[in-house]
């Protein structure tokens, strides 16, 4: 018998292991391949990079805090309810009275291929500010995640992020970083240099192939992965998608393949692999076996419609392994 | 056998007689009353209240056009064809490169209560303007349909409602106002200010009680259907709802109860009447008959879900009078 | 802007106002009325009337806190993120390792009428102990919340409200018990003897006028309000369904009718009903406020699928007195 | 413990105590009211007023045997599969090989009106024909039931009808009718012509007040009732929708009122109220209780999608009288 | 900003660029693999070999135009009113008042398995004649376009078709012919004399190798080419499913691969890759590009439910090369 | 023209060639992959090894007959009510009165794997005992079938089995077992002693390759399919899953490969791989042709959602050679 109040099935006790700032808005995601039509069917979710490395750690077991802002509206409740159900911490967000929660539209355009549509400038989750920063929430954490999506939502949330970096150093907690460079938020210039900034301070950092070559010269991810260490994390994890990842870590590289899963999501599989790396992490494990928590929750992620849905609980890990189910 | 080209079903030949202005959006409607939640489903569609006129008017066989903007995404793609498909001319509608179509997110908050939260702010409705009405269009036309909505959504949007109205007044083209006041875009004084100098010089004009209120100082339908008409309209209609409507014209004052129908979706009912009405006028019906049709339309519409999906065509208007088709 | 961790929002801060014991089960309830058949689509869920009303209780804004067990199954995971995610305290709920979580299998027969098969003798919500009881956490509530379905669930459940009630006794803390009759899961000689130990030492107790007649000789829902209320408890509630309600206490009787609303699944009304009248008490309003807000909590659980998913949050109750959507 | 092989839950013992003759057609409704669209969801199914009365009285423990065509295609394996699994003796029915089983297109064109296109025309259960007439079957069975739809598919599925009635009166077996004019079959005038040839060769007669006006000239209830009976038929059942029922047997009259209940899908109603009402007679019932028991099964069969899915069991009775299941 | 009334977006402007003559249906389509049964889910649309080349080559931005007749009934609305949505030109439509419009019922048997069964036989598109055929518009396209179903469907309409390629002929209106071979229409013999007559009028035939060897004594792709150009038509294209196509033009063979993708619904990729080599023949562009588009198009075909309601705007094609949209 | 009345189609005429004995529970099974969640659907059927069987060979034209027990409730309705509509006779199953029928509840966890939660323990499954057992319907049939999981069920289902073994050999019939181990109803030891009794008296058995080894000790599935041979079977067939089968017989050995299809649910195919064999058997085939039905039958249900809802009927097998749909 085991008390319910623990950290894997959520309760009062403890602090929070990892921290994290960012945005989180509703989805909907039209569920049939095709164009948007009239009487077609959507599913209803919310999303953000932050909130799934949240959901994910905190569903493997650690305790986990998502800081951030949501309007007063449907929207908003859904989401804090949805962090809450996780068992995330959300003692630090906030609720904003006069502006709506932002939301994404994705049409599923073909059963591959999906597109989609912002509504979220100017709204709730772009008023992050250093007023969010509990510094004490921070120091007594292990670790502070961070995104490149954070520092280009407004001046405001950068301010706040360079202010949980300063934070975080301060009282020794570990920064870890996913370059995460979304195209339709700022320049690669501008991503360049907020970057540039913030990425030597990490202590580990996490991109994709073209997100690193925003900070470093190199095309190639092994040399990528090496160069982006030269900057200052001891730690570089270079996502390469269905090819799987590649961390650098003490002058070591190790690679990981993907599982072989059936895919019906792809959406958030890099964030669900940030989250299963800092749940290893969190767990005192090895590169190696950190890299392998990784993949297996992108392995979930992608197993199930939504961003975070489908992320692992420890006992679901083992299924990995199992023979098929028929009989 | 028909041509498939006359106005009923649709085809190239003829010009508007009616023509309106207005913003139309995508609709996500959550399908299951309750909080929004995840995993929950929705259905997509659009919406305007002017679109909803235009639709129900080429329904019953007069052809309509309506002229506005939409984004260059998929919700944009979605409202043209959407709106081509029910036969109304779009081709004096625009395309804007550079803002999304404005959305909105209906949350069945219970069986018989909707919540909604706009995503509409300066997006692509609101960039209608004087550039987009062809004095040509509406010459030719035999009503110009307008509603309080399209002034209030930016200066632009105003100033071409009010060149619309210039054009329509010295063509001699009937004009047509359904109040339409919208609480969420401006003040009620705001209302007042403009829709007063707009109402007098309308033909016809379509209030709630609410919203004569803003017009007129009487509180009693028909006294402010009588006010309205001393402001101007030959003809004012003061839509009731549930409990149905009442016209003032020539001095006259008629009433219609509503049909006794199972309401699916009660939204859209009071666009789908003016439909009605103005469907009756271009058929040159009298008042009693445009009431009795309008409150038709207002049956259909609440008799699907979505604002205009349920409206009828002419053929369709027989059943109301049917008999239960049980056997 | 407001702190997420307030009640309402949830978060770490406070001690639950509201303790209550029982057993969660899962829900799997046929969508389509009609007799169960291969390919029949249903919804899954969880439910427990003492687990409703908390949820009722959290989502009005004081903090609740739920006492079960559950298995080590998905189901068991179900009702606690359910939980959590509406705020409910479950650090005081176990986790059985052996025994599945029960399951109710809901047959929506016809669109008015359902039938129910119970998978729970014996699982993991009969485990219900005197060790689940935790006297610090009563002692610092304000209301301990009773059913009579959970003395019924095993010997051992018995001794855990047993157990509750002479905690709570000492510490001064109110009493509420729902009468709710199980007749599947005990005789009513059982129940009688069982209720009518324990009925006497309720500050509060809801009845419906059946579950009434265990206890008491009369057969008129105001006579049986008072002669409750001469067995102990200072107030005294009947629920009448769609009649609404009354409440004895103080020596007066009130009534409160049923809101008209559209019912979409009439199932855990009556436990909403008590999460609203126990709402209002620790908001400290008098018999007249509790009672509307009971019959509100009603009104808004039946509008939608599910036990307690359509319960309302503070800012949905102004939806009852809102005119009709329609435009 | 009960054998699964008595009438009740099926198995291959007994001569069927009802043998009826008709045509069964695949069914497409769309789901949600409104015009059919693209992309539009429907229900299959099938239906056929005799194959609705054979299930009738088949749930409710009575032998009932179908005999009929189908094609050799998914749809007339749906129809024999579907009947078979109510317990419907289906041995006499046959499979053309070479044209495919009838179809009809129910659109919901609002929620409470429904339009039927038909693809029926000389498909298979047109085909029906004097050779699918086995004297024997019909001597053994207490009751045949025919309607007035079969005499109307063809010329071969009159004279097949003519030949049942002629082996059934031969054998002392009583013939039951249903009127059940279609008015798309066949014009008013042959319906009169054929049908006032067979009504006076029935025990049982079952009209509505439209049908009845085909072959008798009151146009009040009771009068129309006495009227048919006057024709021949020992025992006249007016089905009056909504109202209820009148029936006339031994120079009494008897009227009984419909059951409230909420309606899901009306049609269907008709031939489930014969189904009771014939029941009843094999249960050896007065008219009192075969109206009953008609008018329950009408309040079952509009309680779920479908003409005959939710029929009732003998079990499902006593649902009608039960309190609301809301706790 | 663009104007809405260009071909891509629909409007009123324009001679169509494409004519194409047959015949369109109603759909309905089982959507859960397995054999239909009751309570089974379908989906409604339309379709029609010619009406998806028409909808793809719209799609593309050239103005095209459908002919054919409906019923006066709830899918012939549904046809017309899809058309119309996807800027089809439908003024050369006719409604017929006296029959139904043809339905098709597919089984999705298994998830790769589909059987159809049709009606349609004397039904409203068969009555396509050549009082359909309209010189001037013939006159006035590039393209006339045609398939091996229309002469298949009376006597009528083979007429019709044949009327068509006379008068284009006359007006140097270039023909397409695709083979589409129906063997529940006609008999092999049959379609080789009169598909033998049309196809050396033709200056571009597409055909599968199964539909070339009515025509050719070749058994080998590119052979089959090019005797099919030998008899006349300057392009000859084979449509080889999976393994891609094969174009012969000016004593030329290319080929070219299918895109690699999910594929959702196999039906209707081959219209999709004529309306693609349609589209590429319309804007200019040489064969290697033509098929190209083609093959994309028969990509986004596969890739939703429905024979056309996936196939491409402009701007989804470069969908096809990007690179996954996880992150 | 066919008659209904032959095995293929259903009727009474016959007796049972198979007989079978087992448990058959209802199926609740989660349809979106994903952690079991509120609101989640679900889709309802039933299953069991032995019915899958008797409903294969039902299909595919051989009488089939199932005994078991059932509980007098929704569950069981469905159970009888649809194995009846499949043609199995089952007028040896018995109803309980006191007990539910057993339930399974299957969490789709991700696309590929699914978690079951079993409500068996018990329950009316596990009553079946030697009363069940009809000496004569054995006696009348040519094959027994059994697996490993009834004589785990009780005591007394396994001295129902003993017994059914007992008749067979005497009369003649042939015994084929699948061993069928169920970790979750007995250790490996309980089922080896057991399972070691009762295959030496069988003519065929069937096992995977863990299966085998509770009986052999060899780990090759050649060598297993000898050694299993060996204890007494005729024929043994080792099912290999993806990789197919292999056979045993007269000292020959055979293998057969799967067909390659899209998979919807590999849940069944087993089960569905014994019912061809053991058709082809009926029908006279040899264990080559034998084999290849058995692959048939497996491949098509796991083309459908359910355990035996995709298996073929004779028409059906020809699509597995078909060429794809697409045109």
């Amino acid at each position: 018998m085991t008390a319910a109040g623990d950290p894997q099935t959520g309760g009062r006790a403890g602090e929070p292991a990892l921290v994290t700032f960012g945005e989180a808005m509703g989805v909907v995601a039209s569920t049939e391949p095709g164009p948007l039509a009239v009487g077609g069917a959507a599913r209803l979710s919310f999303a953000g990079a932050e909130a799934t490395v949240a959901i994910g750690v905190s569903r493997l077991g650690h305790r986990a805090a998502w800081v951030g802002r949501v309007g007063d509206d449907a929207v908003g409740a859904m989401v804090l309810s949805g962090l809450r159900g996780e068992g995330v911490d959300i003692s630090g967000a906030r609720v904003e009275p006069d502006v709506p929660t932002g939301l994404m539209l994705r049409e599923r355009r073909t059963a591959d291929r999906t597109r989609v549509a912002y509504y979220r400038r100017d709204l709730a989750g772009s008023r992050l500010s250093p007023a969010d920063v509990d510094a004490e929430v921070i120091a007594q954490a292990r670790v502070l995640h961070l995104t490149g999506i954070t520092p280009a939502l407004s001046d405001t949330a950068l301010a706040a992020v360079r202010e949980t970096v300063r934070v975080a150093k301060a009282a020794g907690v570990a920064v870890s970083i996913d370059v995460n460079y979304r195209a339709l938020l700022w320049a690669r210039t501008a991503a360049s240099a907020v970057l540039g900034s913030l990425v030597p301070q990490a202590d580990i950092v996490f991109a994709g192939p073209e997100e690193a070559s925003l900070l470093v010269a190199e095309d190639e991810p092994e040399r990528m992965a090496r160069a982006l260490g030269a900057l200052g994390p001891a730690t570089t994890v270079l996502k390469l998608g269905a090819e799987g990842a590649l961390v650098h870590a003490g002058g070591e590289v190790l690679v990981q393949s993907a599982f072989p899963v059936t895919c019906v999501d792809p959406i958030g599989a890099g964030d669900a692999f940030v989250a299963g790396y800092l749940a290893g992490t969190l767990d005192g494990s090895d590169a190696a076996r950190c890299l392998r928590l990784a993949a297996a929750c992108g392995a979930f992620a992608v197993s199930a419609a939504g961003d975070w849905e489908g992320l692992p609980r420890r006992g679901d890990l083992r299924l990995l392994d199992a023979a098929d189910v028929s009989r």
